[in-house]
């Protein structure tokens, strides 16, 4: 079984995760959750996503969640703060910010992209350049993201050119990473090692960041999957919360801490400590106050 | 990566499942739900427990069960119903009820062995000694469990040697398959391959059966690991109810509609309907009145 020595994990918790959470998070709760995470070893966050704030009002405080971060002393060296944002709008608002990377976003159905963005694919790509020309004038990368990768809730499957093409349009834009998102958790084992063998055959300068929700119970297998053809970086969220607001029944992310606990395991390093990283996941399990879908914060690592 | 084509799935929730539930389920109500499993296309099953009635109530029921399930037209043809003994007393009373065959059970660590069965691993051994020379008289087949096989709360990780020394105990007394069980959600991929290789080079002549629980959140990345070195059979538990009652925080089995879910959408074969499972669990999960782990169950299946 082939398996990487590093992996590189992306906390999107902050934005994924507080996005699915019906009250709305107070900013200071916020920006102690991200610097539980960032002290636990994290480098590269989805802090927040500069969208409308009738559409996603628990993120309406995204500018000063931003604000907060980029504090002198809030953010250890070398942290990416990336933001989501929808269209141009939210990317003028994301670099006013101060953000250090865009993620732009677009579904791989037509279906998802309507309930999702409310418009076209065609229309997306066509904002999406425009995010990306803007955010090139200002030194700034943007990561692609495409949603519903690994099946489409309201149109079953996806065919996988459907998904190559936007994969190419954003590298055509200059992004150098693309999310492939299993938003409904319709990804299993072998579609995964399809797809990302065929996606770094095809753009081998084009990292895969691979972003899995568990709605069926198999996202950490699909994990597992991805690592044996080469996939080094995934979406990851604390306390496995998340979930799209547009997708029926969506279930979380795979659980950052989960995550962390089995790679680091199987000897591959993330850079993150279990015990800090199980910590931030009990704090925010406690201002929550529900019960979230992680499992090696309740049972403890291996070694008590 | 190598994959079986088919794959056999012994349901343990009517034992490891029920035994974890606090409130007794009445003996017509376990019988419905066995019942549907059976009905889904499900032919091993652990039916029950012959335990004592202080140690685990909720199986005081075992000879009613297997009356039950033994009963004209009441199972399909060719099933197997297997329970769960830790004595002798145990097997003789499984034996006049009429199973299909015994499951005996030792610890793989001294400690679990003492909090589970009350006795040392040797004593545990002789009684199994036992418990084989009754079924053999018998014709009835036993199948050897190991608890805490890939680690034990207790006293941490276990020698494989200790566990190798279990199985060639059980092979000596004509067991021809064996759980490994994962009792409290400490395997982790690596582990799965590297026991499991080593396994079926030693013992040619023995059938490994892994039994994962999902304590720590990666119990179907171990299943999926298991399945790229040749395992081909596991315990499951409908809903993923279950878990081992003197283990601190226990978490369920993987449940066996999403384990279907996936070796069916892998072109795996289970011989089980997915439809039907799913149904079996949302009547467990109602007559339980309580959320269950399982995640298809909420989702549905990949195409709706």
């Amino acid at each position: 079984m082939y398996l990487p020595c590093q992996v590189t994990i992306r906390e999107v918790g902050p934005r994924d995760g507080f996005q699915s959470v019906t009250a709305f998070i107070p900013t200071a709760d916020k920006l102690k959750i991200i610097e539980a995470v960032a002290d636990a070893g994290v480098k590269w966050m989805e802090t927040t996503s500069f969208v409308s704030r009738r559409a996603i009002p628990q993120l309406r405080d995204a500018a000063d969640v931003m604000a907060g971060v980029l504090s002198p002393g809030a953010s250890p060296e070398g942290m990416i703060h990336a933001a989501m944002v929808p269209n141009i709008k939210g990317a003028e608002h994301a670099l006013t910010a101060g953000v250090d990377e865009l993620v732009a976003i677009v579904s791989a159905s037509e279906a998802h992209n309507q309930a999702n963005i409310r418009c076209s694919v065609d229309a997306s790509m066509a904002e999406i350049e425009g995010i990306c020309s803007l955010a090139h004038s200002h030194k700034i990368p943007v990561t692609g993201a495409i949603a519903v990768t690994f099946g489409c809730p309201f149109q079953g499957d996806v065919p996988t050119s459907d998904v190559f093409n936007i994969v190419r349009a954003y590298a055509e834009n200059g992004a150098t990473s693309v999310i492939l998102a299993d938003t409904t958790g319709m990804a299993t084992p072998i579609r995964v090692t399809d797809l990302v063998t065929d996606f770094m055959r095809r753009f081998s300068n084009v990292k895969p960041i691979l972003h899995f929700h568990n709605n069926r119970g198999i996202a950490m297998a699909n994990l597992l999957a991805a690592l044996t053809v080469g996939a080094d970086t995934f979406d990851t969220a604390l306390g496995g919360i998340g979930g799209c607001p547009y997708v029926p029944k969506a279930a979380g992310n795979l659980a950052t801490e989960d995550v962390v606990f089995m790679l680091e395991d199987m000897g591959i390093e993330t850079g993150i400590n279990l015990s800090k990283i199980i910590d931030a996941a009990r704090v925010l399990e406690k201002k929550l106050g529900m019960t979230l879908p992680g499992q090696v914060m309740k049972s403890g690592p291996r070694h008590l």
